[in-house]
């Protein structure tokens, strides 16, 4: 393959090859069924705690159910605990949180959205007005994939808990895990986290829970994990994900100091006669920056780029299929920005020239494209 | 790790270092997200269809929906067509389907259960009678993973839509895919796969359905699989699955008598005074031969072995922590056979020396724990 300029982490990254060399190496070795009660299983079934803990990094008083992937544990936390009265989210979550929500509107369940403001926050005290006694769940993304704000979940919780106890708090950490540094609060009863954003396996995932909260089974079958989760266990996948995260929290700072300066790179060199920022200065996750071009095309320019061996985004990937963003239509309806909106974002080995050269790209793309239109 | 002998291959089995190095070399080249709209993420997109249709193998007229396991697949299938009226399944079933029908059960769907015949035959005749016009759904399992007798699905499965026209057919075949032959027949609607059980991963399978089936979604969110099954493609497990899966179908003949040769070891070598044989010589797997160890505990006799360095089952390793086999139970309620049960499983690696050896101290350990006892 030609060399690229990849700066569409969010959507995936690439895979820790080191890491998954061991997993591998690992897994070859240690095939077996975790659920078998000979030697080998057994040491298996261990190792799978151990990976697990890691998962845990600093949070304690939890546990982690394995999934396939973050929509899987988003899913598994929805349909979980969404049993009676009302369910309240944002307008700012991942179709993973959102499609659910719809899902349980059509059996019958109150779906309320708080709104977002500028730069793709949830507006607390519109999602406060919303939680009452009926309230049973409620669901608020950490980092927003598409802009990068960073909701306090944690203080969410707390004001949430404050109105209804009952309520269950989930949040989809998905862009958040191994990324920004944070410790879970005691009132966030559900976290979903996945792998391959963070150079693990596609096909990973977790649920991290409080560890006396009962979750309804969401597969059936053999048992696994408590009987929360039937299916043989991921074990490859389980291993590298506990790895790649281990080496994301001991470099969490570095990381995050770099990526912070990958994004001023773009803050302050993208041409504001032709784009505007949509994502937060502050309080957002460095590792991502969402641009608008506009009045120009998103995905033109995406294309523009591709052909020159440079992968943006356009927002959120599993959404592609989608006119334009949801997310960024629920803070502003001017077409101009919605239609132009481009998304870079970053992993640690991602460098300055990689992002210098692909914000040169943009603007020179972006002006010749302005240019043929108007 | 000391070498050992594997004969719990019905459980899982050790995954094809070969492929998976290839399958990885891939992946670490084309990590793309197959939702992305530029050409790295068409590319994985593109592959995956044609990974997807090395599944289908001689099957014509199917698609197939990638899932995270068999468990996965069988929930997808009863969750997904069990709606009204009546369902229908078999004493012999996987927990897989087992449990998911339970829960069913409490949901206040009717469930009714098929006898099964001397080895776990599924007992057509009672099944058949079991079928009525309120009937919308029926799971038989192809292969018994605890006995290896195969139910003939294709010719069950067109009486079935006999009585009832309307009903959907849904078979687990996770135990037959790519180690005895067939093609699937008209009637079957539903087919449940697993990649682990044919040297692929541990989290991955796929659920091989009629084209023009329209399937509920189970897992909701970026609208992957055609909105079955959202979440991000395991595009690693899905490759070294088709690979995987390829290369069983080329040997398929040749793996088959291997391994019939190896089924006819035990059952020529075992100690008669000792063992009772379970599983059928004939419409059987070969790859799977459960034995009985009459008066004794199989899992006393599973431990002796371990010691020793050889690996064999119990039964279902997923549902190794019920007292004994519920699916062995359901053809014979003599306790002496019901405690005594081992079960061995093959690979097309597995050797006549390994088997003869394991037999050997299969008969050994047992006069030993009989004489202890009696």
């Amino acid at each position: 393959m030609d060399k690229i300029i990849y700066l569409d982490n969010a959507a995936t990254t690439k895979c820790d090859e080191e890491k998954l060399a061991l997993a591998t190496k690992y897994y070859n070795d240690y095939y077996f069924n975790p659920s078998s009660l000979y030697s080998g299983g057994r040491k298996v079934s261990g190792d799978i705690n151990s990976f697990k803990n890691a998962l845990l990094g600093k949070n304690r008083f939890r546990k982690v159910i394995l999934t396939s992937c973050g929509t899987e544990s988003d899913n598994t936390a929805i349909f979980g605990f969404s049993k009676r009265g009302n369910i309240v989210t944002s307008l700012g979550e991942h179709s993973a949180v959102y499609n659910p929500f719809m899902k349980m509107k059509e059996k019958g369940i109150e779906v309320r959205f708080a709104k977002l403001t500028e730069g793709g926050f949830v507006d607390i005290d519109d999602l406060l007005s919303k939680i009452d006694n009926n309230t049973c769940f409620v669901s608020i993304v950490h980092v927003n994939n598409e802009t990068g704000s960073i909701n306090p979940i944690n203080q969410i919780a707390d004001r949430v808990k404050q109105i209804n106890k009952n309520i269950i708090f989930h949040s989809d950490g998905v862009q958040a895990f191994g990324k920004i540094d944070y410790l879970l609060g005691d009132n966030v009863d559900l976290y979903s986290v996945s792998a391959h954003k963070i150079g693990g396996l596609k096909g990973t995932g977790a649920l991290i829970c409080k560890q006396n909260l009962n979750i309804p089974a969401f597969i059936l079958g053999g048992g696994q994990e408590n009987g929360v989760r039937s299916g043989t266990e991921n074990v490859l996948g389980l291993k590298l994900f506990a790895d790649v995260y281990t080496e994301r929290l001991e470099n969490m700072q570095k990381n995050l100091e770099h990526v912070q300066s990958l994004k001023q790179i773009v803050i302050d060199n993208i041409d504001k006669t032709l784009f505007k920022v949509l994502s937060p200065i502050e309080n957002a996750s460095p590792y991502i920056v969402s641009v608008s071009a506009l009045g120009l095309r998103g995905a033109v320019l995406q294309n523009m780029l591709d052909d020159e061996g440079i992968v943006v985004g356009t927002g959120s990937a599993c959404s592609s299929k989608k006119p334009y963003s949801r997310i960024i239509s629920s803070f502003t309806n001017d077409p101009k920005i919605l239609n132009g909106v481009v998304r870079l974002s970053f992993a640690p080995y991602t460098t300055y020239e990689e992002v210098k050269f692909a914000v040169d790209r943009l603007n020179f793309n972006a002006s010749k494209l302005s240019e043929k239109i108007n």
